[in-house]
């Protein structure tokens, strides 16, 4: 079953304390898209410029991704400059530019419209409700937000909960929205604004799961070197959503094993800049790592058993 | 089995911005023992002053924690008084005194010299390797050691280290030990200078364990509300080694239930000051938590299988 992400595709200057990227591929759309695409259909909805790259259409296509809903729309590409910090969970932005992005109010085509999989990625949720409301019957509705749309747009955000499976967010951003400073109480504030699921990202610390069923909590894979931490939460939900969708149902088994999919899938991407080991990945390194992430978190120890 | 624990046993003063508490019973020794007691018999190294309370000597006895090992010396007993920041990963120091712990070197009874299990806890290298060259041929040889020993007893304790079959440390004291900011190759790098295993603790992230066989990262059980982080570590040591000590035996499944137990214990002791939540535990409370971890922690999902 088919997907629609609608996000940002967007060209990226990224500096780290080791290297630094200008101009490189990314953007949510992006990154979600390149995650899902290895579990099922995924169709983008995004606004490119005329300076959008011949060689980045070139990606997405060879990739199955569908882009009969991006819009080139005279005029730059969306543009973003981010400084990392030597603790790569903090970051700054150095500059922002939504170009063609800005005034974006897409029509979906008719098949999108059906979708049963639809992401809305970290965009103002007044657009995330214009899309939502051209869908007829999504079997998963997901969105991520961020701190900006918290503080300043807070009225469409809240319009915009009730109508989810699912919220992910940081714990910074999860403290901002609930007014609780514990992450505990402020994951089931959060389910009480409607969600049904609320997904907390705390990056190299992993991911804990709130619903009214019952709580998960997994570390992250642990690296020994992060590149460029940027798209990771993109990459985890397009890995999470495209499992979703290619199981067609969710219950509590499915979404954890889709949440080991999104924390294997973000792994990858941080391990280099911009889209590029999403881009180089194969299924069979993906299952390779889901495997090993398995054996790292087993607590119960069934595998350990006949030591 | 049983275990020998050396330590110290004191008086801790505890500020935190929810509340404080004065002259409570503390000390790494009190914490582990009150935790590893509920898995195999425990044995006390330590000193204490003149001033230690009748009512203390009975919450250990009452135990059955085996107090033979302790001097009580002319003068008054370690004291401590720690402050918690707000983000209660963070602590001061606010004073310390070693009263009658200053110069304690422990000669151990016949018997103790017999243990096959042995937890040095976090005090000076030196007086670590004093107790372990008294203990004939210990089965598992585990130690703490805290960023004032990395700093100025570093020949000492690495002289200890590859005498250790496991050494738990938190994160910022694995980077200082190793040199190296990355935890993952930080744990590696210790593995390198002697213990079998290193666990690495991150407080409310977690643990993360290092050995030849197989990295094991498992998160923290999820609460509400922490009301005073001290002693976690040494709980943490307690339940664990208690978990060795009870099977008999250590291969990876075994060590990694002993991890679970730990992390346990220590969820336990931090919902309330000084060892008040662990005097009361019960055995039940124990296993109606464990359980409730292993489906926390379940990526591998065999128990929502049939949903």
């Amino acid at each position: 079953m088919s997907i629609v992400v609608v996000g940002t595709i967007g060209y990226d200057t990224v500096d780290t304390d080791h290297g630094s990227v200008s101009e490189a591929l990314g953007g949510s759309a992006s990154f979600f898209g390149l995650a899902a695409r290895f579990f099922a259909p995924v169709s983008i909805v995004a606004a490119v410029g005329t300076d959008f790259k011949p060689e980045h259409w070139q990606l997405f296509r060879e990739r199955s991704i569908d882009l009969r809903g991006m819009a080139q729309i005279e005029g730059p590409t969306f543009r973003w400059h981010g400084r990392y910090h030597e603790d790569m969970n903090i970051r700054d932005t150095v500059s922002l530019a939504l170009n063609v992005f800005a005034g974006f109010k897409p029509d979906l085509l008719p098949d999108q419209q059906r979708a049963d999989y639809v992401f809305l990625s970290n965009i103002s949720p007044d657009l995330q409700l214009h899309v939502l409301s051209q869908i007829a019957s999504p079997k998963v509705v997901a969105a991520d937000t961020m701190n900006h749309w918290i503080a300043n747009e807070r009225p469409a955000l809240v319009k915009l909960l009730p109508r989810l499976d699912l919220l992910t967010l940081n714990d910074e951003e999860a403290r901002m929205l609930s007014g609780e400073s514990n992450l505990v109480r402020a994951g089931r504030a959060i389910l009480k604004m409607g969600p049904d699921t609320v997904l907390i990202k705390r990056g190299e610390y992993g991911v804990l799961k709130f619903s009214a069923d019952a709580m998960f909590a997994v570390p992250a894979w642990p690296l020994e070197e992060v590149i460029d931490p940027t798209g990771a939460g993109d990459t985890f939900a397009g890995a999470l959503m495209g499992w979703l969708a290619r199981t067609g149902r969710v219950n509590e088994s499915i979404l954890r094993t889709g949440i080991v999919y999104g924390s294997v899938l973000a792994s990858f991407v941080v391990e280099q800049f911009s889209v590029d080991r999403l881009a180089a990945l194969t299924w069979e390194d993906i299952q390779e790592r889901y495997r090993a992430f398995i054996e790292l978190t087993d607590s119960h120890h069934s595998r350990w058993m006949s030591q």
